[in-house]
Formats: C-alpha cells, sequence, structure tokens
C-alpha cells in the first residue's frame, strides 16, 4: 500500500457502542485506509473512570480522562458518551478547532442540534449522526441524499426495540405489560429504570430527528406529542389482535394540510394499531424499521436492527469513513437541508384513524345512539362490532362494542369520546387508540 | 429566493420514467433548486421519434432528435434511453464535456460500467445509477456510503418485479407459469417479450452492479450465473409451501471462503426456496427489496417499488439533486469504490442448501440408500421426508420422498443427484431447488 495521510480520530465515551467502533477501528485498520483513502488512527478514548471493566479488550495506553485535550489534537471525533453535558461542549469544542463530528447522541440532537449544526456550517466540518435514529440502519442518509429530488408525505418509524420487544412478547404470548418488561430486563433488552424507552423519550427524540430530515425543518422537542406503552394492558392487544391489528410504539412524522388549505407536520409517538399484514407488523423483538411515504417514490421500508454495540458502531463507521474521504479529497461539509418552515402542529391538529372499546349496556338502541353521537360529532365510523357475552344460563352478562373510525382529527375524537362517556348506556370505555396504514 | 445559479439538465428518452422525470423537473422546479442551491433548467429531451404520443403532457419544443447538440450544451445529463447504444456514446460524450451523468441504464453499467467510471473519474465528474437498481429503493448510495465502514457478507435481491409478481401469483393461486405470466402481461408487468424478465437476464445485471458495490470489486456479467423462472412448475410452488418455504427469484451476492482460506464473490440469480418468515418471503406482488447481511450491521433490508414511472423517477431526481448539489458546493466527484479484488467464483464453488423432491419405490431400505448416497458425496441431509400416496384399496400408488440438505458446493451436490438418479429405487427426480435463509 503506498503511503497515506493519517486522519487523528478521538473517542468520548467506551459503552456498547463505543468499545466495539474502538475495536473496528483497531482491527479493520487496513480495510478502512483502503476505502477510505486515509489511515484513521484511533488516538485515545475518553472515559470517566480508568478502572472501569469492559467487555473488549482494548490496549490500555488509549485510554484517558482528559477529553478535552484528547478533541483538541483530532481530525475526527467520535461522541459516543450520551446525555447532554459534557457531550455538548466537547462537540462544539470539536467543531470549533476544525474537526468533523460523528455522534449516536439522539437526546442531544433533538434538543440542540441547531447550534451544533450552525457551529458546523461556521466551522465548515461535517456533522453527522446516523447511529443517533435506528441503530445499524441506514435511513438519515438516504432521507438527506437519495430522497432529496422527492417529497416526503410521511413517516412511520418502529425506533425503539426495547418497545417493540415488550410489544411483541405480548402480542405473541398474551403477557401484561408488567411481565413482559421484567422478561425485556432479564433479557437485557432493558434497562433498570426503563423510562426513557417504555415511555417513548427515546422514540421521541428520533422522532424530532426524522422529521426534521424528513420535511427540511427543524422540530423542538417539546413539538413532539409524546405518549408511551406502559398503560398498554393484555386486554388491548387481544381486542387489537381480534380485529385483525398488531399494536406498536410508533414514531409518526406526517405533513397535513387543513381545509383552509394550511400545512402543517405532526410529529408524534404513541401507541398504533397497525393491520397485521402491514410491512411494519412483521418487524418483531428488538428490530426496528422506519417505514416511509414520499409523493414520486411511493412506499419504502428500512429494516435492521435498531441497537446493540455492533450494529451501531456499523453505522458509526459508516459516518466516520464518510467523513473523512471528504477530508481527503477536499470537499466541503455536508450541510444539513433546513431550507423549509414547516409549523409543527399540535396533536390536537393530528389526523389518524381511531380504535374505541366500550362496555355497553345490552338495550335496543345503544348502537344507534352511539353512532348518531359519532356524526353529530364529525367522526364517521368505519367498522362497529358488537359482541355479546352470555352467562351459562344464556342472560347477557355484558355487551362490548368496538368501533374502528376513518380518519378524523384528535380534537374531533376526544370531543366525541367525552360525550360517549356521558351516555348513561356506557360502562366503560376500555380502550382508545390509534390506527395507522388503514 | 435569491439569484441561483442555473444548470442545464439534459434529458435523453422519455419512455415512463423519463417522461416522469421531466414532468418533475418542470413542476417542483423551486422545491428543487431550494433543495440544490441551483435552478435545474430542462434544455432539452432527446427522443428517437417526435410525432410518439406520451402519456404526461410536456411542452412540445422541449423535444429533440438530436441528442448529441443537446449533450454537449448540458452540465447534467439524464440517460433514460435503455440499451447499449447510443446510450453509451452519449454518456461517454457527456463525460467528456464535464457533465455529471445520471443513468438508470442496468444493462450498461452491468456491461461497461469500467469503461465509464474511469471515463468520469478522468473528467472529475459524477457518474450515478441508483434508479439501476431496485427503482425507487435507496440501495445503491446506503451500500456505498452508509456501509463504508463495515463489511458486506451477503446480499440477497428481489430485483424484478415481473418475476415476483409471476411467482407471487403462484404461490397465491396456485396457477401454472404459463397463466400467471399470462395474468402479468395482461396486468402490465409483464413484457408481451417477456425473456429478459422470466430468463433472468435483468436480474444479473443488477446482481453484478450489486456486487461490484458490495465487494469494492467490479464483476463481469459472464461472471453471474443466471437461471431465470419459467421451469417453475405450479408443482414446485406447492410442495415447497407445503414444506413451509415460498420461492423468490434471487439476485445473490455473497462471499465464500473455501477450506484453503480463499476467498471469492458468488455472484447468481435463480430461483430460491426462502422459509416464509425470512423477511423477503413477505415482499409480494411487483415490490422489491434487497436484504443484506454485513459484519457488524447484522441484518438490514430495504423495501419499496422495483419499477414504475414514478417511483423510478425519485431514484433518479436524488442522484441528480446530489449531482448538482456537488457541482454547486465545488467538492470533488465521488468515485466508486473498487478498491477490492476479489476473485469471481463459477456457480460449482457456490455453497447453498437444496430441496430435493424424488419420486420414489416403496420398497423397505429406500430411505437409508439414499442417506447413504448423500453421506458418501458429503451432503448432509437437515431433513427428509417421505409422503406414501396410497389408493381406495390402500395399495401403495408412489411415495414421495422431499430432501432439504445443509448447506454443500454445487458440485457436490450435482454429483450427489447424478448418482441419486441411477439408483434402480428413483422413478424420477422431480425438483432441485437451491435454498436460502434457513
Amino acid at each position: 500500500m503506498t503511503e497515506l495521510r493519517t486522519l487523528k480520530v478521538a473517542l468520548l465515551g467506551c459503552g456498547n457502542v463505543g468499545a466495539q467502533v474502538a475495536r473496528i477501528l483497531l482491527e479493520d485498520a487496513d480495510a478502512l485506509a483502503s476505502r477510505t483513502g486515509a489511515r484513521l488512527e484511533l488516538t485515545g478514548i475518553a472515559v470517566r473512570n480508568l478502572d472501569t471493566k469492559r467487555d473488549v479488550e482494548l490496549p490500555q495506553e488509549l485510554f484517558t480522562t482528559d477529553a478535552e485535550s484528547l478533541v483538541k489534537d483530532a481530525d475526527l471525533v467520535v461522541e459516543l458518551m450520551g446525555g447532554i453535558e459534557p457531550a455538548r461542549s466537547l462537540i462544539l469544542s470539536a467543531l470549533r478547532s476544525g474537526a468533523c463530528v460523528v455522534t449516536g447522541n439522539k437526546a442531544l440532537i433533538a434538543q440542540d442540534g441547531a447550534t451544533l449544526h450552525e457551529e458546523a456550517d461556521r466551522a465548515g466540518v461535517q456533522l453527522s449522526y446516523e447511529a443517533a435514529v435506528a441503530g445499524a440502519i441506514p435511513i438519515l442518509r438516504p432521507i438527506r441524499d437519495s430522497l432529496s429530488g422527492d417529497r416526503i408525505t410521511r413517516v412511520l418509524g418502529i425506533v425503539n426495540g426495547t418497545t417493540n420487544f415488550i410489544l411483541d412478547q405480548m402480542d405473541s404470548t398474551g403477557a401484561q405489560f408488567a411481565d413482559a418488561l421484567a422478561e425485556a430486563q432479564r433479557l437485557g433488552y432493558a434497562e433498570a429504570d426503563p423510562t426513557a424507552d417504555v415511555e417513548g423519550h427515546d422514540a421521541a427524540s428520533k422522532a424530532a430527528i426524522l422529521a426534521a430530515l424528513s420535511f427540511h425543518t427543524r422540530f423542538a422537542l417539546d413539538d413532539v406529542y409524546c405518549e408511551g406503552i406502559s398503560s398498554v394492558s393484555a386486554a388491548d392487544i387481544a381486542a387489537a389482535k381480534d380485529a385483525g391489528f398488531v399494536i406498536k410504539l410508533l414514531a409518526i412524522a406526517e405533513k397535513l394540510t387543513d381545509e383552509q388549505g394550511a400545512t402543517g407536520v405532526s410529529v408524534r409517538v404513541h401507541p398504533t394499531l397497525l393491520p397485521r399484514d402491514h410491512p411494519l407488523a412483521a418487524v418483531r423483538g428488538a428490530f426496528n424499521a422506519v417505514f416511509i411515504e414520499a409523493e414520486n417514490a411511493g412506499e419504502l421500508m428500512f429494516y435492521g436492527q435498531g441497537a446493540g454495540g455492533t450494529p451501531t458502531a456499523s453505522a458509526v463507521l459508516g459516518d466516520l469513513v464518510s467523513a473523512a474521504r471528504r477530508i481527503v479529497l477536499g470537499g466541503p461539509a455536508g450541510t444539513e437541508t433546513t431550507t423549509g418552515h414547516v409549523a409543527a402542529l399540535p396533536i390536537d391538529a393530528a389526523v389518524t384513524s381511531y380504535y374505541i372499546g366500550l362496555d355497553v349496556a345490552d338495550q335496543p338502541g345503544v348502537l344507534a345512539r352511539i353512532a348518531q353521537l359519532f356524526a353529530e360529532h364529525g367522526v364517521s365510523i368505519e367498522i362497529m362490532r358488537q359482541t355479546i357475552h352470555r352467562a351459562e344460563d344464556s342472560s347477557v352478562e355484558s355487551a362490548e362494542l368496538r368501533i374502528v373510525t376513518h380518519r378524523a382529527t384528535e380534537a374531533a375524537l376526544a370531543a366525541t369520546v367525552e360525550a360517549v362517556k356521558r351516555l348513561d348506556v356506557i360502562n366503560t370505555v376500555t380502550s382508545v387508540l390509534r390506527v395507522e396504514g388503514v
């Protein structure tokens, strides 16, 4: 091999993903050099504690607690510490000193991507974060580059493996949420404190990033409506299954046009019913997938492992090689394409279909009264199905009513549900869930 | 909008895809300009015959039969004529005059990509062809860029919509090949002369392109083993279904290491059995999907529309915006990364699992003799299942034996099948099909 230029790589953080990135940089050095046109020299790994035991054996001399000095001297900085600080300050300092930055820090990008991108643009360097959304799956680059000549209309993503594993367990075994969560924790798919995953916060950060790239507009994390899966019951799952649906936690970003012709983007995370023949319904276990609808391309889906040290390291390395190639070739840094300014819509303005489960009195005319109420609120019913449960003496024990609506606004639906609750023939509203893909 | 630079776009060919590209360039001019940083001005559309009736209404003054003059004056040339000549000469002439070229011409790229890439590198311009493989699905760019820090070990693609539609019809209705083909022709999924699709030639070109990008090595079209679907019978499909498989025409490129440690790449197209729970098995109708296995990323799948004017135009536009951005920003052209030199393996060296259907005599010891023969040839049996068909008087009418092997070389399998045929207890070898994903 001819003499190649060397680029210095500083790694910040050595958890699951960081350790694998370090291993690959060391083990695959020759292959990476031939694809990059430069040798990627790992100059150090900044960690909080030098004595922490790590799964991957790495040269001890690479470790340091002095992240600031490491960053100062690097051509490329890989940030995999997570959290807002000190990650944010270190990235800003790296960009200011002219280093390209690769990060997997979804929370930071979702919260403060604008500042970081401005700094990268000012310095003329590259900031990339493919690993921040859907782990190993190439999704941000295809949206930004491959679909740059198209108009994305909707993104539906299974972007959190923990919740997909839990919902999949509930669906396949009939388990309650708490038991499925315990199983996920036992297998290492869920953390001891699972809040960020099960309450949808992790997915919300990813939704904000997907929305920004898809609609060329930056959205604040506050613009993302977020509802987790902890209130999804085994009964919800069973009822959904019975009606031909599966429940998935989806990150959704879609462009909506209201009756006055004004457009906005609804960005939200919530448990969602999907028909069992929808491509996303087949995404099992801890896998991730992102389903995209674009005006010209039609329906696309990207599927793969959404987490795990080695898979996520693949995405980090892809960004790293790409940034290094650009340094070698001398071209300008790729800028983000937030050229649009679409309004973020509040959850009330979101438009979707709904599944409503009701426990009703078995009286003549109940269906008609409920149907009338939906009609008065402008919510059109697609499917209405009543199941009567009888005791052994064939007297009625309970009557269950399941309704799937056509698309309606959240506001209209909420008003409908409130009115339904006030009907004397309603015992309980057992569930209200959103439906996509119908 | 501030004054933007204008880039001249020449379009060669105005078929299904070309007409949609022209329409989008005209209709979406403002959005494309804001994402590109330059106005993309369609300066002309070269066609063979000015009087041909087209589905899309386009300004008559854009049409010309003088492709050479059109190309001379362009910054970006979009070639969608298909075929080898005059497409090849026009692309070379465009590259030499410093224009970036976007093409969807899989046959030309598979046959002569090396020459075109050399010319593009010499001129320092970009040559891209995302639309050549799997239509709207972003697949070449993710392989080249996103997976640049990983090692792809295997690619399995459903890259021909016509054959997938036909096989899907056969699977869901039990139809024979000829009837499913006729249905595909009636619906416009198959051409009047369906040879290129059903005999696998179209998929073979795509396999060569996928292999080149995945293994950083250029493969000749002659390196691709090619077997179409015209000999797949309704009985094959039914037997596969019964055993839990679906038959798909796959384009396969995989790295194999032999017992001496030598590596090579097997590139091939043939009907293949896939377990029904494999992600590719769910790809229905005329949809395409590419399944990738990489050392670090694990399993990835890219799914979407593989053909059609508007979807394919989306891929063309993505390449066009990307090339235009690069011209605007002034960076170097992206070069192909054929830095490796992996040998193309002959089909005999391919390693896969096999499904073998045998019509056997109902005699004691038949299974043992056949199993013995497989063992002697070094082919290990995974599943062996005998079904006895009895007449009404319960005498044996026929005995059917179905075998699924573990992975073995084509050479070993072929020798085994030859030996099996010579056994006196064998009436017929009813089918020999390759199996993936087990």
